[in-house]
């Protein structure tokens, strides 16, 4: 199965910048790559990046800097499926939730993000393409069921939460078990202390 | 198995007060339960509701003033494990998801909620007692670990999504399929359109 991680080597994770300045940003999304990756290979994968730029991760990096659509889209072109697309955001994932991905036995799996992206898939119809703009999860339920493909929705919340904002570091903290929950005890709470802002409180958790 | 679904018949969902009145939210919460009841018969079993006040919707409903932990407790104190305790507010969830909570072969089967709560629990150990303040779905894994008691995570995104926020309306739309969908759908769109406020945006898919 040829499995891909699309990685935005440019400027990732803009949307954490209340508590997180560029460099911060830029090793807090490469320690979230390679949990990524490390889960893919401990659920038998051999995953590529795919990169807007070159990226020392320990792996093979194509870069291509078009943006995600068509760069993935590149990708289902020239490889027979199945073909497996997990993004480079999703530090809590583990090895069983992959297998729940890549066994669905439908011609497509989706992984919806919160907020109705998608944050993964396993596709095993050749001609199943993305559309990742704007709700990308309902569009590719249809375009799916457009080119005759049958849909599983896979309920996870590993594969649901994207790390993109200041409120999902919780998540992290409360879940992960890599090196992004590693260098956010380490690293992330340092700098909350030192900058004391308002968001800090994104890493406190929330009653109930 | 004896099944409990918990509800704040009293004020529900006041962090939704941005979007929704206070009887919008009262109609609401009420639909949501009455999609976690349904599912839980649809998976095969009988549950009850354990309300602060009295409330109608074709199941047994407990009252019991007391806080949702003390209340909780009660539940476990009177019954014989195994006792699966469902949130209220979990329209999202279908059968299979409750399966894999019922079916998950450990002492306790924990469903996190996003910010670190419990949304539902399946306890076959019946020294198991629960404190939801504050970050309960960490301190539930300690105290099942006290008691000896084996702990799986269920990683289900539909168990994860309490809805709470206006934010979480949109997760509704997406994946719902029952009386709160419906609800939103006719009731809740009208309303917002009616007022119009900055907060109606929850209700659009984010990109991705």
């Amino acid at each position: 199965m040829h499995v891909v991680v699309p990685f935005d080597a440019s400027e990732p994770k803009t949307r954490l910048a209340p508590v997180l300045d560029t460099g911060e940003r830029s090793r807090f999304a490469a320690a979230m790559l390679r949990d990524v990756l490390e889960t893919l290979r401990a659920a038998g994968h051999t995953p590529e990046v795919l990169a807007t730029a070159p990226v020392d991760v320990g792996a093979p990096v194509t870069v291509d800097q078009q943006p995600l659509t068509p760069a993935v889209n590149a990708v289902l072109a020239a490889h027979e499926a199945p073909v497996l697309v997990v993004m480079a955001d999703l530090p809590l994932v583990v090895p069983d939730t992959i297998r729940r991905l890549t066994g669905a036995g439908s011609d497509l799996a989706l992984a919806p993000g919160l907020g109705g992206g998608t944050n993964a898939f396993c596709a095993r119809h050749p001609a199943f393409r993305v559309d990742y703009h704007d709700g990308s999860y309902r569009k590719h339920r249809e375009r799916a069921a457009a080119c005759g493909a049958t849909t599983t929705t896979v309920d996870s919340f590993r594969l649901a939460l994207d790390i993109d904002k200041p409120d999902d570091l919780v998540e992290v903290l409360l879940h992960g078990e890599g090196h992004a929950e590693t260098w956010l005890r380490r690293d992330g709470v340092r700098t909350r202390h030192r900058r004391a802002r308002p968001h800090s409180c994104a890493m406190t958790a929330s009653p109930r």
